[in-house]
């Protein structure tokens, strides 16, 4: 079977070597060696700052609301992975979807105006497959609305954005380091703050307010992150060059054939943006295209993923009863294609001849 | 240096052994072979039906708080890990306090009926150090008042009462395998449900309400344990005989000096409870007292821990202007001895010598 993806593997002999040092340790989770020494790494890898891995990718989002104080609504996308909108409403907070763009697939800033009310308290959006959103617009959104900025950043492992981390950018990033993402640590997931107050506050949060053994610094739950993952992400990371370039080989042969086809849209990078080659989307002129397609796909064994859908907004438990014809488009048509360290060209090209004839 | 507890590491070629087969499968989240392998002999060795395991201890709480569709008062103990009350606030309700009784350190169910007002709504209470509550009084005062019952069974690994397991009482029953814990999966838990239906509810909450790739099932957040998490399950798991007989010699040697000693009081098991050995609480006179043994204990390089310090219902975040007299009394006068598979004889006795010099 070919996948959507593969979940990428360094020899296990090299995990267990890493890993070795934690049993000499003793010392599981609460903040090991081995989790100290993969934030060091990640820090000079990404450029970043005041962050720290977390157990998974959703729990940052949930304590990034809490720790900003967000009790009312926020701003969203409807076209994202679940998560973006399952931990506003977990935390008891009300989405305001605001359709995307056409060609980016990020939210639509010149919408969200209309969108704010007395109530808005912050925007929470996706950078959609790696692609970030309209950054500039909305910090003068943010700024001029007195709204905090949370980045889904989920997807967006390595991409830098204006010469800098993407996760530089808003009150909170976060991204997903799960087995399925570009860089990974089986589950998990890290936050990332420009502010180191804020960065303290949320330190405490993730490990039920502890401030030693014996007194507590305010509100807190579980998000810490174990030796085992970090032993993972260690072993991981210094295949990250080499994975990311055969990533981009790989999108380069499926691209450089899309753009010769009719009906075929690719998503559009913002200017400015590095790639991570973190999905490979493509967008069919109807559903019934992707469905053919996907049917044609899956009678060879190979399963592509509709990636993202339905549209969030219809999800039964947010009530929203705006249309956000954009983003339902777009995620009736939009199938994400495999894309994996050691998927092969030849079935890459295999794949492009499925999908060339059956549209 | 001896800490309060430490540990367990099967040999890691015994852990690479299984992982290996995560590596195989590449698959290493998302209800692996591995994981659906330790719950089904999880299943076995605890006598339990309805359950799964989870990413941490606490998210199973706040799973259950959201499950039983609980908003506003939940009655529940202030002599517990912290992980208790936030969960109870994190998740937006309000934690209404009852006293402990004195020899037990469980609720004191004589005093719930008077905190019940017209807003609760459940009662969310400790099997502390494995020691049952008093189910039976519970289970009267939910039927009566209409009330969930929620167990926060983080120390109870293989304690049964009343000849099944502990987890089989309760709407939902919690376990911790942090690595701290009696049986471990470095960090981890798992949620216990009597009713098939709340089961399939709060298995869906758990994995986003994932039904398939592109339906969801009502609302959800991630609290998945990987397969990094379930292969140490799996190669802890056969030791938990020798490690439970273990601790119940050290244990023994322990109380057998304490039960001479005055002004030393130990915690009374329930009848019809089995003991785990998951800790060694001993509770001095006064906290003068307590301080000097820790004191003497720490200057031999020996790290006991007072578990559970400060009464929970003093925390700043929650409010309560209600005194807890037994809770704050045990609280400051309770110390957890060092406990572990691989403590001396030897050292216990160093430790008892310590504190027999020290009262």
């Amino acid at each position: 079977m070919i996948n959507v993806t593969q979940t990428f593997l360094p020899p296990i002999e090299e995990y267990t070597l890493i890993l070795n040092r934690a049993w000499r340790n003793k010392w599981i989770t609460n903040r090991g060696e081995l989790l100290i020494e993969l934030e060091a790494k990640l820090s000079d890898v990404l450029g970043v700052e005041h962050f720290f891995v977390t157990t998974n990718g959703t729990l940052p989002l949930q304590i990034a609301i809490k720790a900003l104080g967000i009790t009312k609504e926020i701003i969203t996308t409807p076209f994202s992975y679940v998560a973006t909108t399952s931990s506003i409403v977990w935390e008891n907070c009300t989405p305001v979807f605001v359709d995307i763009e056409k060609e980016t697939l990020t939210i639509d800033c010149s919408k969200i105006e209309a969108a704010i009310t007395s109530d808005t308290e912050a925007i929470l959006v996706t950078h959609v497959f790696g692609n970030p959103c309209d950054i500039e617009a909305i910090a003068v959104l943010a700024k001029k609305h007195n709204l905090k900025v949370i980045y889904d950043g989920a997807h967006c492992f390595n991409v830098q954005y204006k010469g800098q981390s993407i996760f530089n950018y808003g009150d909170v990033s976060t991204v997903s380091f799960h087995s399925t993402k570009l860089f990974h640590t089986g589950e998990g997931g890290a936050m990332f703050m420009r502010d180191k107050v804020l960065y303290d506050k949320v330190l405490y949060h993730h490990n039920f307010g502890h401030n030693g053994r014996e007194k507590f610094h305010g509100l807190g739950i579980n998000a810490k992150a174990s030796e085992l993952q970090a032993a993972m992400g260690l072993a991981v990371l210094p295949y990250m060059k080499t994975i990311i370039e055969k990533r981009k080989q790989l999108v380069e042969i499926y691209e450089n054939v899309f753009r010769g086809l009719e009906g075929i849209q690719l998503v559009r990078f913002r200017e400015g943006a590095t790639r991570n080659y973190s999905y490979m989307p493509v967008i069919f002129k109807d559903e019934g295209t992707l469905l053919k397609v996907k049917k044609a796909l899956e009678d060879k064994d190979i399963v592509p993923r509709r990636y993202f859908y339905p549209s969030l907004n219809t999800l039964d438990y947010v009530h929203s009863n705006k249309e956000m014809p954009v983003s339902e488009s777009i995620s009736k048509r939009i199938l994400c294609l495999p894309l994996y360290y050691e998927l092969k060209e030849e079935e890459v090209k295999l794949i492009l001849s499925i999908i060339t004839n059956t549209i």
